[in-house]
């Protein structure tokens, strides 16, 4: 499977992905689900991806073909990107969606997309396998592909748009320290990459592996954390049992 | 849909459930998802269900008839009662199937069963759609049904088989916290009950709704907790970029 997350904050982006790929359990391997698109002129975005690894392989090279790629360079902003981006997702469908469903092969790919393009705002996409897409706004910061679950409840917790890109960046992180230990098809190592509205010139990027200090000690000062947290927490208050488990309760008669 | 949670410790047993039904975002309801059986004499046993509510109704109904009842009362062991119980899925089956099936509906139920008959050994399984089950072991420890995966890195972080009964409390509410932030569909109220192995005369029930002051202040605790650990965790270290970057970065040429 695969994990990503991309979110939009007031101060920029953070994005981040896994690199495990696998079909099945018996056949699992390693890709890069994070591409990062940069003219020093006047765009940076990034394209996380999940799903299929045949059709999001294929939607990626054809953004690669010279007609496509040169739209990318020149497309008038982030929404045109998207839209060029479904094309492809529906060209790869038009190719191969037929011969997938033969097989009982779902036709199943989704994309992250966020960048900034000239002096616009920065935008964030989430862009689905019939090449549709929505956008991320004040209230619907971030969006996931992949396996979604185990990571959003800190998402959830933590992400507003007020935070700083550093701390969603520690939330990213730990999100995917979740997912990490929940799903054995998330695996390491992550891409991580943050782009700051203010200084479109410097954006971040980091390979974390096994051997990063920085995530091993993360993991650890979270689960230190979550376990001093959880100690201190008052136990249950079992002061009188409920009447309404009578509405439950089947005795034998 | 649903949430329920039952785990097996050294001290005996614990079980969570949510009492949200829907069919569809338009029409949800509320109804039971745990019940319990006990006879004074020498049984208790609890069973949580999750799926189609029409096949788990019916599942029950089938269980209270007398025969059927009888053997509950009767079983030598909760393993010949998991086994009852997957007759009755079977029955239920057989039944509904083929009909769902034309309607393209998935013959989709699940249940939790634990506790004690006699002086045995507290026991855990978890039963599927097809009536065979599994149990739970010192290393799974734990079970869910319903919507799994939002409160499964709690579980996963804090259980333990030698985990109190009364930690173990704590955390499957954070979990069932966990998924009803994320998940609209598992909600309020909730029946918690505990079986303590050393006592099985005496076992715990609580009901908890919107108003239960400890899940209110549980919930808020954690998140402060969990506020505080992540402000005390230091920021990514970005010392410098690394370079693996070339292999993802597409430069305009």
């Amino acid at each position: 499977m695969t994990y990503c997350v991309g979110a939009k904050l007031n101060g920029g982006l953070v994005f981040l992905s896994d690199s495990r790929t696998n079909a099945g359990v018996d056949n699992v391997s390693k890709t890069k689900k994070m591409t990062i698109f940069r003219s020093s002129n006047d765009r940076t975005f990034v394209l996380l991806s999940a799903g299929n690894l045949a059709i999001t392989q294929s939607v990626k090279e054809l953004l690669s073909e010279k007609g496509v790629e040169k739209k990318l360079w020149n497309s008038e902003n982030l929404y045109k990107i998207a839209e060029i981006i479904g094309d492809c997702i529906r060209a790869v469908k038009k190719r191969d969606g037929m011969s997938l469903q033969k097989e009982g092969v779902k036709f199943d790919c989704s994309f992250i997309l966020g960048g900034q393009i000239k002096d616009h705002e920065a935008r964030l996409f989430k862009i689905y396998s019939a090449g549709n897409f929505i956008e991320a706004e004040a209230d619907c910061l971030y969006f996931q592909i992949g396996e979604t679950k185990y990571g959003k409840p800190i998402l959830d917790r933590v992400l507003t748009t007020e935070i700083s890109l550093e701390s969603a960046t520690k939330c990213v992180l730990l999100s995917m320290d979740s997912t990490l230990r929940s799903n054995v098809s998330v695996g390491l190592p992550l891409d991580l990459f943050i782009f700051d509205k203010n200084n479109p010139d410097l954006f971040k990027y980091k390979y974390i592996d096994e051997k990063n200090s920085f995530f091993i000690k993360l993991k650890e000062s979270w689960n230190e954390h979550l376990e001093e947290g959880f100690n201190k927490i008052d136990n249950f208050d079992w002061n009188q049992q409920d009447l309404p488990i009578n509405k439950i309760l089947i005795e034998k008669s």
